[in-house]
């Protein structure tokens, strides 16, 4: 059974796979009065054609290590950003497309006070919260049609790392 | 000088302004194998003619009660999201208009767990953190435009209440 190791998110790595939603080094505009810094447009966004962005919440289950990978998705139209709304890290998984198919897959954990967007059509994981809440807001494409393609491994995929 | 009693956050009240983001009471939709309930499509967002919908991080101090409102803003191309990165409440404060100029304030609180989307063009005062971290994923327009006007009160508004 394929094992993949979990790595600290890092942007570099992930930028084929999507953005790391995190504060800039430096804020790109200090506002109110000196007390905010707003680091600005940190996601590249897609809706499709028909679409348009909407904000949800996704209330998750915590997950614990080793996880069980055993599918993945992607959505031909459109973005999905992933915004927790607490300080924990979570799981990040995702693949290059194969064929169609996902290839082998890539594992992050985020560190405390970042997201991630994922670009259209990027395969990943679902929503793997290693902590409770598992409260996030989610920043995808409001539409009619399906967007949605899954891909099941015929044998599941272990992660492993260190949730703490 | 007026002061100004800070309510729970509820959205029927909240609503000539903007969106109170938070969980349902029973999920639109169970994904990931019942494992993640969506919450689906919780914000009336608007980018203006030429504008777009951005991901930002605002990167607030906190602020003490009795909190001095001198300032209130809004902005006339865009609604703007805020997503609170933390399970800590933070200051909600919005105004009607009268005439051009902010009516007489109301103050919110929020519940953990909970974000405000300002519908276009509410007055609404600056990002107001009550605890660290205040850090705050921001969806609002992405525009060449100004997108901002402010007032400032002749006589500051003091905002009570109990933070915690």
């Amino acid at each position: 059974m394929l094992n993949i190791q979990i790595s600290p998110l890092a942007a570099e790595t992930f930028k084929s796979f999507g953005d790391v939603i995190a504060l800039r080094d430096i804020p790109d505009k200090i506002i109110n009065q000196g007390l905010c810094g707003r680091h600005h447009n940190l996601a590249r966004m897609d809706f499709g054609l028909n679409g348009i962005a909407g904000i949800s919440l996704f209330d998750a289950k915590q997950r614990s290590l080793p996880y069980k990978l055993d599918m993945m998705e992607r959505h031909p139209e459109g973005s999905q950003a992933f915004l927790p709304m607490s300080q924990n890290p979570f799981l990040v998984i995702v693949a290059p497309d194969n064929d169609g198919k996902p290839g082998t897959p890539m594992a992050f954990k985020t560190a405390p006070g970042e997201g991630v967007n994922y670009h259209i059509n990027t395969w990943h994981g679902v929503l793997t919260p290693l902590f409770r809440p598992g409260l996030f807001a989610v920043i995808d494409r409001i539409g009619s049609s399906q967007n949605l393609e899954e891909y099941w491994f015929k044998t599941p995929i272990t992660i492993s790392g260190d949730a703490s």
